[in-house]
């Protein structure tokens, strides 16, 4: 059993960041959390550029081997520790399903939820404004994006099946986002439920117990002040 | 060795189709191309769509099992057939390194190509017409995305390595198609050298064929006509 200790450099706000720590907390990986926090340039810093000179988190270190992006990271993770095989099947066919989820996350998903939530909230705290045309476009693969989850995607419990799996972390997390939006799910009971079924695991509850309350204060503000 | 033969729907117009073929060439793996052109609809028909739902190419039918997603299908051929390590190495370490080629990928370069040519050139046929500042957006990530290649990824012949890996032929099929919009690629010599090796390959030679005519067709198209 691998005992290197494995360095997750993160931030609670980012979406692969939190799906990360999850895995390694239900997979009992023990891990160092190395605080990243994107507001604070950390990421930019020369320091962390070694570890990935992208200069964005989820970043790992373990021994000398370093690497990014959530996915990779995580199917790293599932490949050197001892973990079920639900989370990335060994089975060829099983496996290619997760593999179909995790890519379209990335093109599609992430294309609408990520932008919609940056360019419209975090966009203020950085002075940046962007042109409504760009936010409509990915409203627009927004929902296209819910609407294939709700209708083609989960047919089980989990989006893989009756078993959690890594795609279930990164697009639960994405869409945990959208709450900062106050966006309308109710037309997606399907896709509610999922969600309901991700928020009662403890490893999920203890991660992304940061992202709420930011997500909590932010909403509580008088919209004035923003 | 697995002998049911495998269906790949694909468009000689699309990327990861061209990237999947090109794969199964070099691999001597025997498909059948099943063409489905977008131009004419085909994706969208009844029968497609029970291949791929989502109704896009590429898509890959071996016996009953379905599968879509380029890179998805790809790591599948190359855990169900027999083809050399190196397209998707079995080494946790390199395997990593080639998983978060494929996942910066569809985030970035993707994002940058892919709407660059489509909203610009594409999207005349379809009567479309796309807001400049999106245009602008997707050019400012292709070029991110181009000095990233040319800086920090291209530390070899290939993107993984001394040998060609499956991030190569969906990187390099995402380039190829700047070609529409006569992308000046001179400032970066390390991706323009890449670019030489892959279109060397017979295989690679082989696939593009009919894009690079449309290509050609395209650009000797009095402007006026368009
Ligand atoms: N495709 C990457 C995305 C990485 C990413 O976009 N990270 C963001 C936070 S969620 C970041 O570090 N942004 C800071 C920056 O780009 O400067 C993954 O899935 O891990
Ligand atoms: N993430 C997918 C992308 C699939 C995709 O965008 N396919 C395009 C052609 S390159 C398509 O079928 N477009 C038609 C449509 O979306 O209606 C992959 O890598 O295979």
């Amino acid at each position: 059993m691998e005992s290197t200790p494995v360095k997750l450099y993160v931030d609670d706000g980012s979406q692969p960041s939190r799906a990360c720590m999850i895995f390694c907390e239900m997979n009992n990986i023990p891990y160092e959390k190395v605080e990243t926090r994107l507001v604070k340039g950390d990421n930019r810093k020369e320091e962390f550029l070694k570890i990935n000179p992208l200069g964005q988190v989820p970043a790992m270190k373990h021994g000398e081997f370093c690497l990014r992006e959530g996915h990779a990271i995580m199917k790293y993770l599932h490949a050197s520790f001892d973990c079920a095989d639900h989370w990335y099947p060994a089975c060829i066919k099983k496996r290619a399903k997760v593999d179909e989820l995790l890519d379209w996350y990335h093109s599609v998903l992430r294309q609408g939820a990520a932008p919609v939530v940056f360019k419209t909230v975090f966009s203020k705290f950085f002075g940046m404004k962007f042109p409504e045309d760009e936010i409509k476009m990915h409203h627009k693969i927004l929902k296209l994006s819910l609407k294939n989850i709700e209708n083609i995607f989960l047919t089980d419990d989990f989006l893989a099946g009756p078993e959690i799996c890594i795609a279930d972390l990164t697009f639960y997390n994405e869409i945990l986002q959208l709450k900062y939006v106050e966006y309308d799910l109710s037309k997606y009971p399907k896709l509610l439920a999922w969600c309901d079924r991700m928020a009662a695991i403890p490893e999920v509850q203890k991660i992304t117990k940061v992202i709420l309350s930011f997500i909590k204060a932010f909403l509580d503000k008088p919209k004035a002040k923003i």
